[in-house]
């Protein structure tokens, strides 16, 4: 079993892999709209196909509640050996964007420029899943086993991963592992391999606010009714204080403090707020006070305003007192919030709040929390050395802002420790418009899981 | 000269008069939107066409810069008779809703439910405008002509009438006259016509908060950069304090206050909080401490949110830091404010309260002050008089929350008073969905017209 044979095989075939990502990621597999449920279908055959082709078994698209699931195994190493469970997601997040900066080529044109590929999905999660595809296309075409292998691909991350914890309690066998292996997290800089310890969680709502049963004239109504977007404004200011903490009370209550020791680790990554300002173009920083700009995009809780509507958007003017307004409200956890006691942290804070001029509802609401994995699982140690094969350097340890509810699923059912680890940079703007891959990284990540398949045998 | 046979003519031809109103309101004349300039020079040639049919003369669309003007004439009264100037808009307000109520009729195909008419620009205010024409066709059908008429019909006061003022000052001679009549004022309720003394003045911007240079991910970076959603909250929740006053630096400064004799007649109309409860289906009222519901709306200022705009308003949810966030903000101004110094007012506001943590400009900005009429010029006996044969009451005075910046021009240019009157119904859901006119009370209003254009003869 000779890794070299296998990095070489992957070198060989570099430009059908870019070739078979652009066909994939051609596809809008976007899960938040219905409209697109022909493209979710269409992406999990292609997956499918694609895992059938180098001989995984059991091969099968799992309907869910909501967008299937893709299963395939390659079981064939020996008695002793590991099994990882690769999980992924093949759905996108929507690639529209009413913003001024917006796409330079058309999102699902996936188009090569300099060392990138642009497109909705190169970078999250599609060039991921093709990178472990691919390693283990690579790794098992030379008849090498030295891992088992399992593949679970679903179609809802990019929506809260609704229908996969089902999935995971209703295949708990099926699924059985010994290590999950999830690369929808990314690296710090094309040179610093990372692995992510700590995701947070999510809660995310929607609050509408209303006024008037319909539309007003502001000349004739306007002074004396409450304007449903100015209050709902007023609510929004009231979430944060001057120090940038949020004022929802009980929101910290179950948050930890940060240890010295963990402070000092997230202190040594490369993001300092030099780092923050150059990635963002923001005028500059804000944030909870106290705090550094990585531990409080990692390591503290937020809420965040993902969207507002109200009344006239259009061209010109329109002297209408609106309705109602609304806003699309998300806050990300930390380890120990609750997404439901949030929820209902959210409601008191409205239901103290709100004024008697206007009326308020709390839809859509749904959440998961926070999820931390070990440091040093002999899986953690197999991975930091194929890092370092390929790399030349020890990886990175850090937590992420973002949520992967799979991760919790996973952990909470499976009972197995994740790998979150990827190849996905700062600078690839995902969920935004731009969205790109960084093919040196993307080609460098599949040889460096084709190794960590390799060690996995010596553990 | 017998007003009975003019008005019998009117009677007479009820049927028709409606399907004309019908056939001008099923044309979209939008003015905000340059996409309906077709419609604009349609409907400018409908009216011209309407009005050569009962030989006015000099007819003509005149170009401005923005959308036509239409003129047209009847001066053959007797040498020392009175000339009235008929002012209206044939524009309209955008007609789309993504309110909760919307359109229960296209409102471009104008539907008789009951006893009113609905479509966009029934009563604002195409209704009211053939009002007056079919007022003048009754009296000089019959060969009448106690009174020299002039018309003149613009097509941009719903987007405040910005090139009227030039047209008005270029044609002075033609347009001179000894009183305007503006019927795009309305009525408190059906049985009790109304004079609008005072009108309150408008500005109206857009103000856009930056933030990010394009939308981010809110896991990634949230908590370290000032989301922009939150920052427009921010700034439009400072701009109201407590009690409901604007809290803009000078905003008040040179508002005049209430004499307690306008207090007292203001309170004899039948305005009251049930009133502006029950017109709005609001939860309760709110406004400026001190003052009553309908001084808040005609004779105090305002500042309202039209609209607001940010991120992603999409079914589901996307968790996106936006790149920038916009509100639409307008104020109703009193006599002696000045739009260009609230203008000046609001951009201080935001450079003493903008953080440093966003970029911020405001754009589109627009105004024109407030204006006050005579409530005892000979005219107005005229129309007081027509009203009590028609109605067999005393009309009302009021003032109107709304804006007409054309009164301000010809006020001022002219050098004439403006009889502002009108048959819209506090009911009749101007600018908002389901726009409709009380064919009752407009069929009246044309017989108000028909005596007051007598009445004049004898003044």
């Amino acid at each position: 079993m000779d890794p070299a044979v296998a990095v070489q095989y992957a070198r060989e075939n570099k430009q059908r892999f870019l070739d078979e990502l652009k066909t994939l990621c051609a596809i809008p597999s976007i899960s938040t709209d219905p409209a697109y449920n022909p493209e979710i279908q269409q992406v999990a055959e292609w997956i499918a196909a694609k895992l059938s082709r180098f001989d995984a078994e059991k091969v099968q698209i799992f309907p869910t509640e909501g967008h299937p699931v893709v299963y395939g195994e390659l079981l064939k190493a020996e008695p002793n050996a590991k099994t990882i469970l690769i999980y992924g997601h093949y759905d996108v997040q929507p690639a529209e964007s009413q913003t001024l900066k917006s796409w330079e080529s058309d999102p699902f044109t996936p188009t090569v420029r300099g060392e990138n590929l642009y497109g909705r999905g190169v970078t999250d999660m599609k060039g991921q899943i093709m990178a472990c595809i691919n390693a283990v296309e690579a790794v098992t075409h030379q008849g090498d086993f030295p891992v088992n292998i399992k593949f679970m691909i679903e179609g809802e991350e990019e929506i809260g991963s609704e229908h996969l914890e089902d999935f995971i309690i209703k295949h708990k066998e099926l699924l059985a592992c010994d290590y999950v292996l999830n690369a929808d997290t990314g690296m710090v800089n094309p040179d610093m391999p990372t692995i992510t310890y700590a995701l947070r969680g999510l809660y995310a709502c929607e609050l509408r606010v209303y006024g008037p049963q319909k539309d007003l004239h502001s000349g004739s109504f306007g002074g004396t009714i409450h304007n449903p977007a100015q209050a709902l404004c007023e609510l929004i200011a009231g979430m944060h204080d001057d120090q940038g903490r949020i004022t929802i009370p009980g929101f910290y209550e179950k948050v930890q403090p940060l240890s010295e020791e963990e402070r000092a680790q997230l202190a040594r990554l490369p993001k300092d707020e030099n780092f923050y300002l150059s990635e963002t173009g923001a005028p500059s920083l804000w944030g909870e006070t106290g705090y550094t700009p990585e531990e409080r995009v990692t390591a503290r809780p937020t809420l965040e305003i993902n969207g507002l509507y109200s009344g006239f958007t259009g061209e010109g003017s329109k002297t209408v007192l609106p309705a109602y307004a609304m806003a699309k409200i998300s806050c990300r956890l930390v380890p120990n919030q609750d997404a439901e006691e949030v929820h209902n942290q959210i409601e008191k804070y409205l239901q103290s709040h709100a004024p008697a001029t206007i009326r308020w509802e709390l839809i859509n609401a749904r959440g998961n929390p926070a999820t931390l994995s070990s440091r040093n699982s002999p899986a953690i140690k197999a991975i930091r050395k194929a890092f370092e094969t390929v790399w030349h350097t020890q990886p990175v340890f850090k937590r992420e802002g973002g949520s992967v509810a799979a991760v919790l699923h996973m952990q909470k059912h499976l009972r197995v420790d994740t790998i979150n680890t990827g190849f996905c940079l700062p600078d690839d703007g995902m969920h935004g418009p731009n969205e790109k891959l960084h093919l040196p990284t993307w080609y460098k990540g599949t040889e460096a899981l084709i190794h960590f398949f390799y060690n996995l045998a010596n553990i």
